[in-house]
């Protein structure tokens, strides 16, 4: 599917008025901070009209936000009208949006000095005047870059907020004191550590860019091992327990017993490589769809290297490239879910890869004679993960 | 379901001519072991045609091996019929039987020897002359115990023997020198270890009543741990990060990010409480169905008890009742997959529970104060785990 969209010419953001080492010490995961310009001469990657283009396709996560009578209303998209929602008091959310809209998936740059695998994605919203989602708490960290119009932000403490469904799918959290209280204007930046609640309040018709991160809970992980265990057909060795005494308790799990059924489980997790191979497919899969455009002809490993010596190729908005620091000197890398072993010449091409969103010819050129690497990198052209800007 | 079979007569085996901790010294999960006469006055817990009545039960698990010219073939019961096969070279096997003929269950008592959590089921086959499933290797422990009839059983060293499908529904393995070459009569058992390849050919029409120890893989206890996490919502704090200096390579898992995703995965295996209960909850759970009859009319907590002092609950075959050291001392026990918690002054219940077959109203009087205790009894004998054999 291809969206084509007019979208406003490619703007390249830069993080003004905050001291990154201050903000790391001080507040990432801990406090929240408005950064008055945080963006100099902030204009919108994309306006409203093309936001309801993105709302309108099916592929594309959206909701809408409302109320109606003093009842709040939610609605999964797609969307193809507005109409019957008056002037006031409603916002669409577009998520993933950097999925999409290169101009939006340059939003996440200024925030490199975060590892993109904490990156989640850039979600938007357009909201009328009164428009709002209503207070709640996020678990995740967020930075809300306002973009055109105004908007008055408040935010508590974080503290033991109730929480509660205002409608099946919008979970809200009871009025708060606020302890922020702000009217962002386009450029100012609010970020938010998880946990503390917030409620925007549109003052005029406004853009808002929630470059999200998100982060991983141990059940997500155990579950991500479990799963890599499976998939892989690893750890299958039966627990064997030769030399046992006579049991006498039929339904006793006795604390040998139970040692060598942990001692299983452990010896999993001590395995350093399928550690790393179970979080980096984990991480590098994506939970929103991309923009996958397969080439209809596809290109040969010499007609890539051929229009890439004339072009950079660029990185698909929201690919997830990894590599770990336990694996990466063999040359494996993990992408978009999948693992990928280069070997250990290939070192430096696997970090090229991974750290950069533009990929030059001559940044690659050293491995250009591998032809495993030049064989993936012509299927990953081909299916759409990087692609050539014409 | 009811199955309303006429069963032999209930008999009570009892293991001859083997000293058990020779045995769990120097066999089990080491050497197969041919136990001459380990039955005395070994009678078919159940006959030929009461296995075929077992095997036309829909939720019963059965399958047929016969040859038909020279090829291989396995199918998938129920059946009612089997007169198409003619009188030889066909095998029945029906999967759990214990969980179904009580007769059946008496034979897993002598090997109680080995703690219950390791039992999987006793599978019965019925050959006739020139019958048998093939070379194969088997992942678990089997007591292959002979009954009516003669049959010859061969059996190879453990080593690389190449397998095969031999039929979509048969994994055989390629031919072995034998180190074992005997004929069973009624009443001998043959112990095999997991991976010696064995064939068995029935020299006359032959019962094996083979009781199966099964255990488990790291992959599977892995998925058992997640499941439990996302089960009882355990294990979702997400990982945190403060503090953390700025970053560089965009697509880099560095170290110390690896090792706090490592530390949440380890800190769930380092919860004892935790591991306890998601190894109790797997180990407990059934993978084959057992015979429940829920009451029409169920006791009330009065009614159990005025009926049990009349009469011990008898548990039903295949229900899989477990305590681990580490949680019992709180009176908490693991049946049929679930989790009970019955507190502190539980605990010697829990241990009458869980170690006997046959539950004395007086082995549990001590604590039969305990209102949710008494409850949790009535619920599961109206559910049909316990019942009364009348
Ligand atoms: O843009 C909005 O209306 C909501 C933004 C928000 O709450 C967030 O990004 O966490
Ligand atoms: O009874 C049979 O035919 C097969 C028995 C067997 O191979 C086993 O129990 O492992
Ligand atoms: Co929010
Ligand atoms: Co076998």
């Amino acid at each position: 599917m291809a969206l084509s969209l007019t979208v406003s010419a490619m703007s390249t953001f830069t993080l003004a008025n905050v001291s990154i080492d201050d903000f790391l010490a001080k507040h990432w995961q801990q406090q929240p901070l408005v950064i008055r310009g945080g963006f100099e001469h902030f204009a919108d990657p994309l306006s409203p009209d093309e936001l309801a283009g993105l709302a309108c396709e099916e592929q594309i996560e959206s909701r809408l936000v409302y109320r109606r009578g003093g009842e709040w209303q939610a609605e999964h998209g797609p969307f193809d009208s507005y109409e019957r929602l008056g002037e006031r008091d409603w916002t669409l959310i577009v998520q993933a949006a950097n999925h999409w809209v290169p101009e939006v998936a340059e939003l996440v740059k200024p925030f490199a000095f975060l590892p993109k695998w904490r990156l989640d994605d850039v979600m938007i919203s357009y909201a009328t005047p009164g428009g709002g989602v209503g207070p709640h708490i996020d678990r995740y960290d967020v930075f809300i870059c306002q973009g055109s119009g105004r908007r008055r932000w408040r935010v508590g403490a974080r503290g033991p907020h109730r929480e509660f469904a205002a409608h099946a799918a919008l979970l809200h959290c009871d009025p708060f004191e606020p302890i922020i209280d702000v009217e962002l204007l386009p450029g100012d930046i609010l970020y938010l550590p998880p946990g503390f609640p917030h409620d925007g309040v549109t003052l005029e018709a406004s853009m808002s860019f929630s470059v999200g991160f998100r982060s991983k809970s141990p059940s997500e992980l155990v579950s991500a091992l479990a799963d890599h265990l499976l998939d892989k057909e690893l750890g299958n060795e039966l627990l064997s327990d030769p030399g046992r005494p006579a049991h006498r308790q039929q339904g006793r799990i006795d604390a040998t017993d139970f040692a060598r059924l942990r001692a299983q489980m452990q010896a999993m997790l001590d395995d350093e490589a399928v550690l790393a191979d179970a979080v980096g497919a984990m991480l590098s899969r994506n939970k929103c769809e991309l923009d996958l455009q397969p080439l209809q002809e596809p290109y040969t490993s010499a007609e890539l290297l051929e229009y890439w010596r004339q072009a950079p190729l660029l990185r698909i908005g929201g690919l997830r490239c990894f590599y770990v620091d336990a694996t990466v000197a063999a040359g494996v890398c993990y992408i978009d879910g999948s693992r990928y072993n280069f070997g250990p010449a290939c070192h430096g091409a696997v970090l090229a890869l991974c750290d950069n969103d533009e990929l030059d010819y001559a940044a690659l050129a050293p491995w250009l004679e591998q032809p495993e690497l030049v064989q993936a990198l012509a299927q990953w052209v081909n299916r759409g993960y990087w692609y050539f800007d014409d």
